[in-house]
């Protein structure tokens, strides 16, 4: 069993309307910031032991990531089986 | 200049619609996955030197989180200024 945390961001190049307004009202409220970018966090567990990492590649390609406009990368750790 | 990265997740009581639906996906798809968790990945740049970290509580608790139905972490790195 392994857990997995899968970061996802949207493409420099791409526009984030979330993270532009996240830096507006921040500035706003006179905190110093710039280039606040929104994305996902996604963590779930595996129960697999071999090429976990190449599932995950898979599920992100797949189903969780949109790579036309996203980037993304992740970690894997073992985890106790519950 | 200071690089910060915030993890923002559901609170382990909260129902998460989007989180169930991807478990439900990957399963069809034969992953054998559980308990996926979408949550949020902020980035942004802090140009500040002292209290950076109390500066990244304020942004969290009144814009970036909802902290009655999510938790967060963060990290911060120093990066050069543009």
């Amino acid at each position: 069993m392994y857990k997995v945390k899968v970061f996802v961001t949207l493409k420099e190049s791409v526009i984030d309307p979330e993270g532009a307004a996240a830096t507006k009202e921040l500035k706003k409220s006179d905190f110093p910031v710039d280039n606040v970018r929104v994305g996902k966090y996604i963590e779930l567990t595996i129960d697999q032991t071999d090429n976990v990492e190449d599932a995950v590649h898979d599920m992100c390609k797949n189903l969780l990531v949109n790579t036309e406009v996203e980037d993304y990368r992740f970690e894997i750790e073992e985890a106790a089986a519950k």
